[in-house]
């Protein structure tokens, strides 16, 4: 970030992971997490006039994921400035995408300590911007489960079924097999190491089943 | 809120339920939200300066809870102005906590429109000041499991072991029985309706276990 701070520390806090030395940037990424939060909440409230709380908050988890922020990390080549100890480094810290995001919250919370709320939110928009316009439609962020009840939900079906076909492996290895039944189509089935997982699963393979017909 | 709103169906937006009328509240909401959650962390941040992330995190969990919303609805007389539709006044809705503490968030919101940040920002801050004030300390806000297993460090001690005595009960109703096993002291036990929870429970017991002994 080019922005001069009237107190350096800050930023050099932002920048210091606790395996280099104290203080380091860890209550920064909790105020700018908040920040971040806020402002892509901003953002979306006003670019998207008719997402619902649901869809909103869907968007926001995706545009603030680990992935992006460790994006805009490389773009302002933090990483070239982050001080990570010795350990950290020899165990590839230096690459890891998680401390990456965590030092861009750090730095927003820095920039609104020591320039204000306009500065820091006005460096986020900017950040964000292009990457509000390519966010997909809120309805592909939702999970398959949800998607397959809206869709036999807005053609007046009744709701799929879940059922587990049968769980094996032992306690820390299992494998859960879940069947998803809807009238009128060939079961799906899934299997994954929690019920959960399999039933997004089952309910993912009904969905592209019943995309390859017409819609009835 | 005695503030006036220079655009009055901001205020009217935000006390109304989606079962009384379009637009509603959760818009609001979601951005009301992150306010909230940001004027908690910048005041945590700034009166618990020797707190972790992790000790934020639950401090603010506890800071901006339904409960403690739903409180601050009552004081400042909100209920009195919500715009429920029928349907939810018979169910009971008018008293739910969870209604009062979204309204709380969308007026914040909206007095953020209106009035902008510092305006919202200095009003929550004198909402939250007393109860800041009240907060417990922050471990002990932390889970049983947490609590023994820093318990046990901080001395020393082998860390605690958890194992499912037995599963009951038809798969919509399971009952857990697990034990808490920690070197040198009875085994404690648990039954709940989760192996997360029934472990919280067993935690809990050997918590108590320990603390009615000297401290080794």
């Amino acid at each position: 970030m080019t922005t001069p701070f009237s107190d350096p520390s800050l930023l050099t806090r932002a920048l210091t992971h606790r395996s280099h030395s104290a203080p380091h940037y860890e209550r920064l990424e909790f105020l700018g997490d908040s920040l971040l939060n806020l402002f892509a909440a901003e953002m979306l409230f006003e670019l998207r006039p008719h997402a619902d709380e649901g869809d909103l908050s869907r968007l926001r988890s995706r545009l603030v994921r680990d992935q992006t922020l460790a994006e805009i990390a490389t773009e302002l080549q933090l990483g070239d400035h982050v001080r990570l100890g010795a350990g950290e480094i020899k165990s590839g810290g230096f690459l890891r995408a998680s401390i990456l995001a965590d030092v861009v919250e750090a730095v927003i919370a820095a920039i609104y300590l020591d320039a204000g709320f306009d500065a820091a939110r006005q460096r986020v928009r900017v950040l964000l911007a292009d990457r509000m316009a390519s966010l997909p439609e809120a309805d592909a962020l939702k999970d398959a489960k949800t998607q397959l009840q809206e869709w036999l939900q807005g053609r007046g079906q009744a709701l799929p079924t879940y059922a587990v076909l049968n769980e094996t492996g032992a306690d820390h290895a299992k494998q859960f097999a879940v069947q998803c039944e809807v009238a009128g189509q060939t079961p799906t089935t899934a299997t994954a190491s929690s019920r959960r997982q399999a039933e997004q699963g089952a309910a993912k393979a009904m969905l592209k089943q019943l995309s390859g017909r017409r819609p009835s």
